[in-house]
């Protein structure tokens, strides 16, 4: 919904990921091989850095806009806090200030899963040998904590299924092959280093770290505009924790709109329910392309 | 809460369990080892029978009051079920008329973790060769759907762990140390194989089975009071659950109350949280004590 003859859309991977930037999966130059877990720990802030340092190298002192779903949230707010001045600004959808235990419990128990595979083999994993069983399981729990249980219970009900062969103690039922579809497209597609890297920065992020509380950890980001969106169904970035980041901005006399959505679908209703999220998200950028005198 | 002074108490293993009752864990006669694999299938109404059997064996034709709370209470719903004059009162607490996608799939979860531990060996375990990674990581799975967000939330926030050695993509918090104590303790205290039986006869259970709904599927049974008690912050046996089983107790003209309390404890709240549920418990059988006019 972001209207690219109004706006130029610089879309980045995260460092650490496997889709584009470097991360454990890229070759370690002085080794030719893959860093694996020799690549250095990573932190939200880190990644939040090198998107700096991306911007500055394309030659821009302010972004019109900074926007951050999930955890592109928890790294677009420590580029406003790294960068007070580096954007005028910012939407900000299903993120977070800090990981609360619920989902640090969420991503600790799928790292488990993927480091108690066999084939995980301390990080030296390969096409042949990929820990295929503990990367599908990791997938399962988080597609659990990404819906709800009343998408679920309309979408699925306790219909049976027949996609895949009936198991001695599972696979009776369509969530079941819902899961194990979604599970083994996902499996080969990320690099389960990469993975684990950027579950544990997720966990350490806590934005107000070293600060009395979050809106003195936002004290002086320069934004003329903020909009907060969350989802009500979302339970590994709940719906509280977007009033927290529209709260810290409000305390800093930044004009922020909050908006909690009533959709279903949870935590990844950003990515698949437009009925939701568009008629806020084309407001914000006409409210931003208004003040910014854009038109003009 | 149950006074025993005025009430005689049976309280029965489920058939299938490994703590009192055949399952299995127990020896199969025939050959002198563990049933295992071997036993059979297992649902919800075989456990219900089993307890009829029992109860008949004792030479009670009529319990005063049927008791369940979570699995116990989708078996006391099959008790009546099928002995519709099998209690005078019923007490349930946490349970649910049938498993929802969403509790379906995070037990198949569970055992997929089970049956992956190459120690699982196909039912093949013994005391040196036992499935520890998987069933502390089902365990850990099963305490994510036990408890509540906000609780850990207050309970643990954010605060490091340094009860055991900080690993390198876990361990780092106290929510951490929390789930792998509990884990632990559980992992050698129940058998591998009850809890698969017993796992997938809840995801199996739907007391509606062959009835147009809820209210036709317990018609006849004949009860002089019923109270249903939920919990707000359960996920897995979800307050509207409890709901659904007051009004189809209602709908059959049975006098029902119906108590959603406010406890953080989730579906654990029944074996910890006393403050939220023992006034409700006492309430209850002090009216079946002077209903029944046991007093006289």
């Amino acid at each position: 919904p972001i209207d690219t003859t109004r706006f130029y859309v610089i879309a980045l991977n995260s460092l650490g990921s496997c889709k584009g930037s470097t991360g454990p999966a890229s070759d370690n130059p002085t080794t030719g091989r893959p860093y694996r877990l020799d690549f250095p720990e990573l932190c939200v802030e880190d990644i939040a850095l090198s998107a700096m340092m991306l911007v500055e190298q394309l030659g821009i002192s302010q972004l019109c806009t900074m926007v951050g779903p999930s955890m592109g949230g928890m790294s677009a707010l420590s580029y406003l806090q790294q960068n007070k001045q580096g954007a005028r600004h910012f939407l900000t959808i299903s993120s977070s200030p800090n990981s609360e235990p619920f989902s640090i419990a969420i991503r600790s128990l799928q790292r488990e899963l993927i480091v108690s595979d066999p084939d995980w083999n301390e990080g030296n994993y390969d096409e042949e040998n990929w820990p295929v069983k503990g990367m599908r399981m990791a997938r399962k729990l988080g597609m659990l904590s990404y819906r709800s249980a009343e998408e679920w219970r309309t979408r699925f009900g306790r219909r049976e299924q027949n996609y895949f062969p009936t198991e001695l103690f599972g696979m009776n039922y369509e969530v079941e092959s819902y899961l194990e579809a979604a599970a083994r497209r996902f499996v080969r597609s990320f690099d389960p280093c990469s993975y684990l890297y950027l579950s544990r920065a997720m966990d350490w992020f806590n934005i107000a770290d070293g600060y009395p509380g979050l809106a003195s950890a936002l004290a002086g980001i320069e934004l003329k505009s903020a909009c907060v969106i969350g989802v009500e169904s979302d339970i590994l970035f709940p719906a509280h924790q977007q009033k927290e980041i529209a709260e810290a901005l409000l305390a800093n006399d930044i004009d922020t709109s909050f908006s909690n959505l009533e959709s279903l679908m949870g935590h990844d209703a950003f990515l698949v329910d437009y009925a939701h999220f568009n008629a806020h998200v084309v407001a914000y950028f006409d409210r931003v392309w208004f003040e910014d005198d854009l038109s003009g």
